[in-house]
């Protein structure tokens, strides 16, 4: 196997690129990109010290939902994890992004604390979040062995991809709010990439250090702005262009979108 | 929410409708079925016990693969999970079906047991077998810091979906083999829907209580046999048809249903 190289060492000599965009833009933090992943989800796996085995960590497959920011599970007394929990209340959610990109590349957050059965005075609240998210829970809602827990957070450990993690603090967590374009980020890449190519291209070419650029293709948004893969001369190279302020919602992300365009092509001498 | 019902018991009167095929067919037990999964999956979720929480259960993503019949891990010392099991070795590692299905329906493998470094004797051996499922990994599998760990099983829960589940005994668990046709089944079952619609339905007709069949589609293929879901005059209904032996291969599958299908018209009299 050779030498062994240490860790991130790149394999050859190929020296980084220069980054064609500032990379001090406002960019959702670990905080908020960990807050949208739990937002978007349905499903996690709990671990929790399974009773049966000696206090082993013990994971399983469940849906949650949240209310006032917390996960909340609806389990039955049956269950594994019911009952691992009824002998410790320690415990974590792992939520993962979704996708068919290679898994190490996935976003993910481990949610660390303590669950506890929801207070019977919070119940009809609770249950009204979690039927929300799961209509079809209904159908057992009201058996008598389910009840409805709720975690109680006191860890965060966000991982964006390869190299890009960290602890979240538990007041950052708290104030920390999903992102409102996120459920419409889908529909404005699909537009903008279908009827806009012109204007990707000229976003880069005004707000970026790419030059000239053959194709732009957008590849994500996010309440900050956006994200652009560049055909440029040396290749496809990521750009992000930045909002002139943060944006609550589409409409905005539109406004945005027109601003930007008109700036570039006046910046660049094209109207 | 009104009286409060057990677990299982039906809303509404709704009585449950006689099987169409024999239920002791052979079929995969759960211990198969469980390998069967594992061996289709390159993912999974670790639970182990934090070092730096109290020992909170903690679940990560991790990609592993296989070597004479263990889960075996590539990790790196800096990771979470790699400091928890330093720490304690006991874990566990919990795999799902994929699926879009609601996801408590999606089958589930958790094995608990214990993790270690592997053997530096049998290191060649197992990267071979974790390079060969992951060819992406050679790029930092010789960093100085990664290296091989080896998950023993002592503990098998598998859930199957709703209300299907069972620990799975060690004995058996290390008997069991994955299904060899589960990779071919997509192909299989969309030939045999593609191409041999009216042998299906003479299947049904001939093997199962169904009576006239109007339409028929396969939808999953197994080492003992296949299922079909069977337009009746009640609607859709499953039926189970067995092989006359154990297959191996695609090759054995495509023998077998050669031979049903001219018991089936002998039978029916179609010829």
């Amino acid at each position: 196997m050779g030498t062994p190289r240490k860790h991130g060492e790149p394999r050859g000599s190929s020296p980084r690129q220069e980054l064609l965009y500032d990379p001090d833009l406002p960019t959702p933090s670990h905080a908020e990109q960990a807050r949208t992943l739990l937002a978007g989800a349905e499903r996690g796996v709990l671990s929790t010290h399974a009773v049966d085995l000696d206090g082993h960590p013990y994971g399983s497959l469940v849906i949650f939902a949240q209310h006032e920011g917390a996960p909340i599970f609806l389990v039955s007394e049956l269950a594994e994890h019911t009952r691992n929990l009824r002998g410790s209340s320690r415990c974590s959610l792992l939520v993962t992004e979704n996708g068919d990109d290679s898994p190490l590349a996935l976003g993910r957050v481990t949610l660390v604390g303590t669950c506890a059965p929801v207070d019977p005075a919070d119940a009809a609240a609770v249950g009204a979040s979690f039927l929300a998210r799961h209509p079809a829970a209904e159908y057992y809602a009201d058996f008598e062995d389910f009840c409805y827990w709720r975690l109680e957070v006191t860890g965060i450990r966000y991982i964006g991809g390869f190299g890009r993690m960290s602890w979240v603090e538990p007041p950052t967590w708290n104030a920390a709010q999903a992102d409102p374009v996120a459920a419409h980020a889908p529909g404005i890449i699909a537009h903008m990439n279908d009827d806009h190519a012109d204007a990707l291209r000229l976003y880069c070419e005004a707000f970026s250090k790419a030059g000239s650029v053959s194709e732009a293709t957008m590849t994500g948004v996010d309440r900050y702005g956006f994200e652009i893969s560049a055909h440029t001369a040396d290749g496809p190279r990521p750009i992000r262009i930045a909002f002139d302020h943060e944006v609550a919602d589409a409409k905005a992300v539109r406004g945005q979108m027109v601003t930007l365009v008109k700036r570039a092509r006046q910046q660049l001498g094209r109207s």
